[in-house]
């Protein structure tokens, strides 16, 4: 049975290695900057080798049944996958394990864990498919200790993976909070629907992560965040099930989902959510233009974000980014695609041209009607393997990561320039020099969610030393340029000092208080959200 | 200068009066069960006339200044304009007058007042436009008297009506809390912008009254709510000041903007909020499709609904309501139009076209290039006059009322039917008989928000009595068939009891604690939202 790496990004077996990571260490070694890396190559220790604390705890039979205490279930469910959580899992670092691992296979199981828990005072970490890259499902608790808790079990909620009932009226589905994108989507094909959500954590990611992060996923405009495609939701908190009714839409008070949504495992444990699914795409038109530089690209997008257009894709990829799109000449990209499973788009991608033009772009390859070629193909190739290759690096001691953030389109350009500069400065002192490049992810009316990659040389054994000072500099960069620190990465426990700094103070008064209200013992995911 | 109508809807000047009141009291008689109506008028007294009681509390010197304690101050200041508004207007019947009104013109001046309120054990209820219809800004509280406060002060956000930051590169506009919509509108047409959000209470609403009760506006899909329109809030609460950052989108932690919408004043004061702003239609194509049955124009519109067309106005019909859009043979309507700033929408139109033909409905004016002609523009300017058809009706000795909900298509065709079934028996018991009606104002791909208009004969001196009975099988039947209680009237102190109901009581327990953390002393609007 194919298994998933323990310590890095998604399958075991694809991992970059051999041949492959020989070939990025001999690349990368005549990049400027670069030509001092050792050459070495980190390989991950077995979990079987590790020397994990003993468990402090033990569940009472009832839950023992569902839990587990091995090392391969223990070290695979105690870090995210974040550059910070592989180099640490490379070094055999896992020094904050959970005491257990719990495969709940029904709600029930989650009220009895939860109730277990609050009594003895066991921190409960809520995990769908640990993909986290900011700290969310690590028992890493008060001053990055172990906190008052008498022990850690993680819940792993994949065993709650069925669609429960689809409405084919309302084309919705009830979806279990466990289920991996795959999963669920295999379902849904059963009824010819689909979610069409895709973050690029899909194949490691469940809807419950999803709804907990507020994931930004396939669509570009009107529904970027899986927030837009609920219904309703059912969620396990210490002080009962708090389920939603299914409305379309409600003027009855501040939502009830719009609290859960964000809260990621600190205010409960959602185990289904009815979601808004869609028929299967039937027509397509893409469209992949060339500007001078990332300022006209995104004045284009501007226009498009602001026409009403509704593109589902809508990218911009700098000079850097587009690359890895085939485009070298280090024009600037902007990627649109629009697609029905209604109606022909041509009309709305003619007019994208329009605008495309209108702002000093050119559009060599016409309109496509398929948005799963050309450069916007390759692209998308490239993001969906992005994260291997990142383990790659890392392997090979680089300093490497992502991060996104959204502003305003007027704050854009100071907000590019001050990140560039400071992250430059950064990777400066610290490693010697590096690389930053930016696409947007996602465009609204009002702004765009910029995305940034850093890639800077690393010296073996301060790595994370070195990630940390890039972090801050980014960190803070992001804040004082008046963005968000996450997008849709979450905040987790490494964002939260930002996170803190950015929320109004009387909102983080009120969240405090909802918290104590529904998990009066404090031991869902401790640390997180609630600080 | 023109003045609002202390006791009914809008400007004084617009109520139905002389022969026109006298011509609609004759069509009515005439109505089937409407015979014996008694013939009499009502006729509002003079707020001068009311004997309100006396003032219970004086505001500090520093206040002082900006309040009154006159009579038109309080009588005005005293109801919403729903129908037991009305009604009990009319009959002088002014039991529970704010002590005093308030009217600050800075954002301190609302500070002070919450200040006041706080550390006086004095009740503010927040005051916009004064339109609601679900006993929002009435000082009634527990067990409909008086709460155990000193007093009341209505705080009337009107002198907070600037436009005060225009951004025309992010396309959005920083408004104060208290500008009306004409007010609102006409200083961002200085700057070629509007934001449209035409509630039909949007000459005497403001931005702060539709976010605190998420207002349902213009755009019939996608921006349904204020709430898809607002990219930061401003929120002045006895806890401090929450102010959001400017961010298109976030996925950092729970939105704090969304804790606020629909808090109804219960949580604090909206003295600002940046709003996404619309570049001014230069697009138009509208559609007037007619069906044999509601239930095929409900199909049709659930397809435009489904199709991400996504249309600005997709408003059903039925036979009754079809009336005042001049169709009489009993068919059911759909109005489907779109526009654009951008781009022509003739394709869109076409496309709607062919799902209406798909689903039985015949179009026999063709695509209409402007959406504010035909059955569309005839039945526009019938519900912008609609409330003060409603007084005109009231002082009749008519009971007369709208409510609204949401719910899942697949749940529509059994909501229709029980609701009608239920008030239909219901007017039969309590009136001796009446009409029932329904319309579609908002639809999402999961559902649509049906909007039922109810007529019967009441008898004069209970019409109060009887309202009560109706208005007690409505909301019991909407909850019963799965819908919300309001989709956009919001929940004030009618609402309050459907609203306990339908929200999750962990939720609720939740709403509870932050309240607390927020208004400590409990003074904000007491009994909305948090009961």
């Amino acid at each position: 049975m194919r298994r998933r790496s323990w310590w890095g990004w998604g399958w075991e077996d694809q991992a970059v290695g051999g041949n492959d990571l020989a070939a990025i260490a001999a690349a990368i070694a005549k990049r400027p900057g670069f030509e001092n890396l050792d050459g070495e190559i980190a390989n991950p220790p077995s979990p079987d080798d590790l020397d994990l604390r003993r468990p402090r705890i033990e569940a009472p039979p009832s839950i023992g049944a569902h839990t587990s205490a091995g090392n391969h279930d223990r070290a695979s469910h105690s870090l995210g996958k974040a550059f910070r959580d592989v180099v640490r899992a490379l070094a055999g670092d896992v020094t904050h394990p959970p005491d257990l691992v719990a495969y709940p296979s029904t709600e029930e199981h989650v009220v009895e864990l939860l109730d277990w828990c609050a009594s003895a005072n066991v921190a409960a970490i809520p995990y769908g498919g640990g993909s986290s890259v900011v700290g969310g499902i690590e028992p890493r608790f008060a001053d990055g200790g172990d906190g008052d808790f008498a022990g850690v079990v993680s819940i792993d909620l994949t065993g709650l993976d069925r669609v429960l009932e689809v409405d084919t009226v309302s084309r919705a589905a009830r979806i279990q909070g466990g289920a991996l994108g795959p999963v669920l989507e295999e379902q849904l094909k059963a009824h010819d629907y689909t979610l069409r959500h895709f973050p690029q954590s899909f194949e490691f990611s469940t809807l419950g992560g999803w709804l907990a992060t507020r994931s930004g996923g396939h669509y570009a405009t009107v529904y970027t965040h899986i927030d837009d495609l609920v219904e309703s939701m059912r969620v396990v908190t210490p002080a009962g099930i708090s389920e939603s009714r299914r409305l379309p839409g409600s003027g009855a008070g501040p939502s009830p989902d719009r609290l859960f949504l964000g809260s990621e495992g600190s205010l409960g444990i959602i185990t289904e959510a009815w979601m808004r699914v869609q028929d299967r795409v039937k027509f397509k038109a893409s469209v992949s233009a060339r500007f001078p530089t990332l300022q006209h690209a995104a004045e284009a997008c501007r226009a498009i974000a602001q026409s009403a257009l509704f593109p589902t894709n809508c990218r911009v990829l700098d000079g850097g980014e587009a690359t890895s799109a085939g485009v070298i000449d280090g024009s600037s990209l902007l990627l649109v695609g629009f697609e029905s499973a209604d109606h022909p788009v041509d009309t709305l991608a003619q007019r994208a041209v329009e605008l495309v033009t209108d702002h000093g772009g050119t559009v060599p390859d016409g309109i496509r009607s398929s948005s799963t070629e050309g450069a916007a193909g390759a692209w998308r190739n490239s993001f969906i393997r992005a994260p291997y290759g990142r383990d790659a690096l890392t392997r090979l001691g680089i300093v490497v990561d992502t991060f996104e953030t959204a502003c305003t389109w007027a704050d854009f350009p100071n907000l590019h320039a001050e990140v560039t500069a400071a992250l430059t400065k950064a990777m400066d002192e610290v490693c010697g020099g590096g690389s930053i490049t930016c696409r947007f992810t996602h465009v609204y009316p009002d702004g765009p969610a910029p995305y940034f990659t850093v890639m800077a040389p690393g010296r073996r054994g301060s790595q994370l030393a070195q990630w940390d000072e890039l972090k801050a500099a980014a960190g803070d960069a992001l804040l004082a340029a008046g963005g968000t620190i996450t997008h849709h990465h979450a905040v987790g426990r490494d964002h939260h000092r930002w996170y803190d700094r950015q929320r109004p103070q009387p909102f983080a008064a009120a969240l405090k208080a909802a918290k104590h209200a529904l998990d009066p013992a404090g031991v869902l995911n401790p640390g997180v959200i609630v600080g």
